[in-house]
């Protein structure tokens, strides 16, 4: 664990992951080290950084480069491509913050590669036997956690429990949320409903020290009937990829309607505040990224199709998540288990 | 089988079903049959069924009562209450079906209890192992077709494949579509991604007959990439419920944005024709009801949160089916296997 008092931090940016890297990593990187004063850490292709450095006409003695041959592209197996690239942006970024010569990792690269690299290079907390990636949804109540999302396609019931533990840990010293209640997401409300691994979870909880409300439906995801949704990561990925397509549609067809209606048209310029209001809330890059909760050490994954700012904002997400000390209280709260 | 050229139909309609329930089945049926002019029979308490027709001041001899004295509850347990209440307007309705006194039975009631007795009653097509519920959704390129999303949650493999084989023979004679392509939900693309069970799914539509595309993710079902969506029961009702709601947070958040700015109120009422056009094209009510596919049988599910407008147009999707003979089709198919 780091110190708390420190102000400026060092984080360790994968500058290979993303599907226009190193061109968005390098551009987030610079308006980190110029927004917020962290020194950042990018990790890749010497040549392909500095090229894209001058383009900015940038250079900050905050601004690191560390050499890393190979890349992990989005389509290499996980597990595999961890073992044998060994020179790796993420493989190398990864073990500069074993070595504690960082603070936090931030990588927008296959997220599975991520996944397992973290696992072995970092190692788990005490008490954790997966990790799990960890969203926050705007909800019309405000925010809400769903975990995991897509770590842990086939989890135990077990890792349920540590999941909504962890996820109790980050809502509490990230989102300032005082006893956040937990909801296992399931086909019905009663009890009885679900499968049997569901069923399991809902016993687990129930004698849990959570603050658990039983189970959800799909429908109270974003009505924020709870701050915490538990499910397995299939589950998870299948709904955080649905969210974003679906609110996608929704917007788009909502402006051809608005096309098809000359009066319409008026309307809409003048309301287009409203809609790029809307467009900020639903909009992935203003959070940048999301934790791999469960990793001994802080992990931030952004999404493959991140521009700079979404990058910008998932360094400025992983100093906050070194600032709170997120994982001390993670294992504080697993050892009174 | 029913000859195709009957134009007048007989709709079994589960008076007891909906959470205002008989009152918008009442209401609903007297709109299908003064606008359809087709035959609904209401089943159900006979006194509160009557009590809703002297409301209207209705009467027609195509409005038919059929008395049942139970109700199965939304709370009440599928299997057990179906074996139990024998009476109930679900398992009173569906004997209807089976004995031929009717075309098809149309239910806003416990869906599991509709899917146990109407498997149990009406008994499954040859071929198929187990129904599942068909949803149509609209997406960027039109519509599509998600199944199951909610019949069975815990499918073998070989059942994604009828449900696949179902849909197929759904989307040609229902939905018009000439070769549907049929894909995989799944947390990736590659054929290497996702559970043992996705992937023995994936080896069995690779081999059918299906216009198989292969895995798709979640933000590829609203893009309309395919034009059937296979997935489970249980992250089909996730899916479901979640679309429902997160399409509902959306027109709730921009209403509160657009309420913030005065300019917008304006723009506003201006596009309020878009909002319309688009609240229609999401709104379930309109599509009324879906099927239950596989059993040997017409049977429409309906949400319990219907309107008098769904149940209309739930008695209008069952005649439809009727017509197109979908069941023919689908048993047809299957034999070609």
């Amino acid at each position: 664990m780091r110190e708390n008092e420190r102000v400026t931090m060092k984080i360790v940016l994968d500058a290979m992951g993303s599907d226009n890297a190193p061109m968005v990593e390098v551009d987030g990187a610079i308006q980190a080290v110029s927004e917020f004063g962290h020194d950042v850490v990018l990790v890749g292709n010497e040549a392909r950084i500095k090229q894209e450095m001058e383009k900015h006409g940038f250079s900050s003695e905050k601004l690191i480069i560390k050499h890393a041959s190979e890349v992990i592209e989005m389509y290499d197996p996980a597990a595999i491509s961890v073992r044998r690239k060994r020179d790796s942006s993420i493989v190398v970024g990864l073990d500069l913050l074993k070595k504690g010569q960082a603070d936090a990792f931030v990588s927008a690269g296959n997220t599975g590669a991520v996944v397992c690299a973290a696992s072995l290079s970092l190692r788990l907390l005490p008490g954790i036997e997966r990790p799990g990636i960890a969203i926050v949804i705007p909800t019309l109540k405000g925010s809400s956690v769903i975990i995991d999302v897509g770590a842990n396609i086939t989890p135990k019931a077990i890792h349920l429990l540590q999941y909504g533990i962890m996820a109790d840990a980050f809502s509490r010293y990230m989102l300032g949320k005082s006893d956040p209640t937990v909801g296992l997401l399931n086909v019905g409300e009663e009890e009885s409903k679900g499968t049997e691994f569901i069923r399991e979870v809902h016993t687990l909880l129930n004698e849990s020290k959570l603050n658990f409300a039983g189970n959800i439906e799909g429908r109270d995801v974003y009505a924020g009937k709870v701050d915490i949704i538990l499910c397995d990561g299939f589950v998870g990925n299948v709904i955080l990829k649905i969210s974003e397509s679906i609110a996608d549609t929704i917007m788009k067809s909502l402006r051809q309607e608005i096309k098809a209606d000359f009066l319409a048209t008026i309307g809409a310029v003048l309301s287009s505040g409203a809609f790029n209001e809307l467009k900020k809330k639903m909009d992935y890059s203003e959070r940048g990224g999301v934790p791999l909760l469960g990793v001994d050490g802080i992990c931030i994954i952004s999404h493959g199709s991140s521009n700079a700012k979404a990058i910008k904002n998932a360094v400025r997400a992983a100093a906050e998540f070194v600032e709170k000390d997120v994982n001390k209280h993670i294992v504080e709260e697993l050892e009174s288990y």
